[in-house]
């Protein structure tokens, strides 16, 4: 598994060494070897995946969701860039865990994801996690540019007991135009989210992850409720009972029945759209 | 009617009695004598109120509403467990009061809502109550959570000039996964609801009762609201005038007729969607 | 025209007298003579104003909005107690100011609305109203029910600068089921409202006035709107600068012309609906 | 390039002088020479841009949102007076730099937007500008009508690290209609925007620039949003880290290839509709 030093994001060297490191792919690399086709199945739920998050208000054109190859866990699947609405099958690409495209069916890189990063980093790292989503989503971003930590607030998002840390990239890089645009920032990122299921990051958004595709839907969608529920309970200014880590623990242990119903229901409403 | 010892739910001796509990169904209890087919009409406004109360986002994969059969007040009828916007009157399935049901249609236990004991106990408790709602509605959540009581801002919503209490599961059982997974737990929920016409459940959502399916599908809608606007009060910083108990009790008295109007336009809209 | 002496609406003595003339109508009143076939264009229009508050959440099963008959101001035109956005011409019922019904399509008076004195009595008092709301809009009952006076945030809603008083049906009535079911109680609240552009009704939502049905329309989705933005600027925590009643003056001045253009949008999207 | 001397817009002369103004157009003027017909993919653009900020709620029949002719930069394009999502190709009119039009399409004077000046008067100050937005977007009204500044939350929003002054209309011109309903008005907050990117206008909404039409678009969507989200931080009672100007230099550098991809699919969704 390949690991990036953790060194400081800027100054001139290290300007330098991105330079070179982006002409490198054109230049040395070959596209990774294919793990072969992946279950339409797993396809077709990556792709609701998209629409449903885009109807959730939480994908347009920015953001994304990935889940990792069905046979190979050093691949992954993702759409070419574009708005999430809008994906099909045809638009899924395969990539290996530097975020490499195997195929890109055409296309200049250009016209790919530039944060994937996000993805083939936090699957380097995190041999547990099968999918992974990047949202802006609008009520996450008040907790991601204050001091104020996530709470769990109800058993849907009982996940975030189990700590949502947030990730400063001015840290790491210093000024930046605040994107993900290589693997040293998505390793970074990666590092700062450690074990948790989420990491919100400053004045940009948030990655989640999950060990399924269903799941890292639903936590995407449950974690923008709560952020919302949260600042509404905090505004009445009486004592929060958030959920013990302990029911937190007893309900992600048997998550997975009742949101393959709800799946069904979200699915069937985005993909009858004409 | 079938009664439950109002022990603490938790230690040793208790998780002994739920286990062997749980294995008794499938090996020495026959399935309920059915009550016989219910009013046609009666299965179709139970498949709108489902549709309705997705289309008001008060119910999706978890939730779940029931009504009393009409030809007998010993069972009642609810979906299976599935996605409320895309119930029919073929998912319809009857219950007797220990929530056992009387054909699941060859489906297995599992496929059956697991909190259907919310219902079963409450119908048991209350012989008032015609129908039953257990929604996860954001807006109550901040209530649940805080020791904020919700009051009766406006006269759609009067009935929770009544009272609603919370319920808090620690108190019951400890650290649990949240869910009214048994007959024991329905039982508490009934009991801390006592006379009220709803509850809250602390981090979880709440279950509301009525006289009437519309009424409780109405209630649920415009205690949601209620909620919503009572906080919106509360951030304005001076006192607040809520209904009196009296004003509550004249408007109960007389509700229905307009509910009628109201309950023809909601299910027009649910109905005709492909 | 009729007025109703304004005593204090309730002890048993009113209590009788109320029973008595709940009586008379179906006695001895005849119905009131009809003005004739109103304008095709005006009805229309009022049908596309139910669907357009309904579209806007400020109209259901319950509000309701009138206009007087262009060919006799002593006649108004009204739907009969029915969801808003199922409203169609063929719906819509005459009155006279009294609120009795022309013609009720063969209907019992009891599938009218109860309601239906807020309009006529307005229509008495305000021979310059043209055209009456009543909501529950949401927004509006926060202030309602607390002793913040809604401002004019905005050039759309300027016409609150003439001041917006609060009913308080206990006042005049003591405890009763909030609704203005009578008369006598609509004579209140014309009162009430004098001549300013709105009144709101403490714990049940608000009646608007304007001197043209889309007016109406576009007070009612104003007001709301402004209360909505009123309640978030205040939470600022600083000065506000409001409208001046001379900027409300000039725009009221010229209210219009605009006006026509929004209510094409508004219109062609409801009506164009299956 | 015509400009107006900056003197304050009230008392008596200056009223007759806007009475005498007002006539010549009739009198004295030539319609201003066409630059030819534009590219009939700007025109698209530009009605899908009046159907995308209605579909986000942020314009109606009120508000507007123009673009520099591709053929002169001394003329721009704009729809007819007119609600926003049923604007077609055919609405789209010509305007010199002093919004005169080009040829009204045989429409009266009248059926134009009364404040297109706010339009004309930017581009002759402005030759960076390209696309201007006029907007009465709800959630920066409670910006403009306070002392609250607007800040940059997310990186979606950056430009707002270069500062969004407030238009107080009463400094330039006393008690009005708060309508920019002449050159002299534009020319006032033409100024006031100076090299800004946007501009609050107190109890009214907003002008927005940008380099491009897409962007200006976008940049609407993201003010708007922006609003929201700041006001809901500002009430969790701690500081907030804004995005750094230098993050929003980098930022802006950049946009624009992330913001085709979003445009597509907002394209997309409006312009399908019947």
């Amino acid at each position: 598994m390949t690991t990036v030093p953790s060194i400081r994001r800027s100054g001139p060297l290290f300007a330098l060494c991105m330079v070179l490191a982006s002409c490198l792919p054109a230049v040395a690399q070959q596209a990774p070897a294919s793990a072969g086709p992946p279950d339409p199945k797993l396809v077709e739920d990556l792709v609701a995946a998209y629409r449903i998050l885009a109807d959730h208000g939480l994908l347009d054109g920015w953001g994304h969701v990935s889940v990792r190859h069905d046979k190979d866990p050093n691949r992954y699947l993702m759409a070419r860039g574009m708005s999430a609405e809008m994906v099909t099958a045809k638009d899924i690409i395969e990539f290996d865990l530097d975020s490499r495209p195997v195929d890109t069916h055409g296309l200049p890189i250009s016209a790919l994801f530039t944060e994937r990063y996000i993805h083939g980093e936090i699957y380097k790292m995190r041999p547990d996690v099968v999918a992974v989503v990047h949202t802006h989503a609008p009520s996450l971003i008040p907790f991601g540019d204050t001091k104020v930590p996530l709470k769990p607030m109800y058993h849907r998002a009982a996940f975030i007991a189990f700590g949502i840390p947030v990730f400063e990239i001015r840290e790491r890089a210093g000024m930046t135009d605040m994107l993900i645009r290589n693997a040293a920032l998505g390793h970074d990122l990666a590092e700062a989210l450690g074990d948790h299921p989420a990491i919100l990051m400053r004045g940009h958004g948030a990655a989640i992850t999950a060990p399924t595709l269903q799941r890292v839907v639903a936590r995407t969608i449950f974690l923008s409720l709560d952020a919302t529920l949260q600042a509404d309970a905090m505004r009445m200014g009486t004592p929060i009972t958030y959920l013990d880590i302990e029911e937190a623990r007893k309900i992600e242990a048997r998550e997975g029945h009742g949101l393959a119903r709800t799946w069904e229901g979200w699915k069937q409403k985005v993909m009858s759209k004409p």
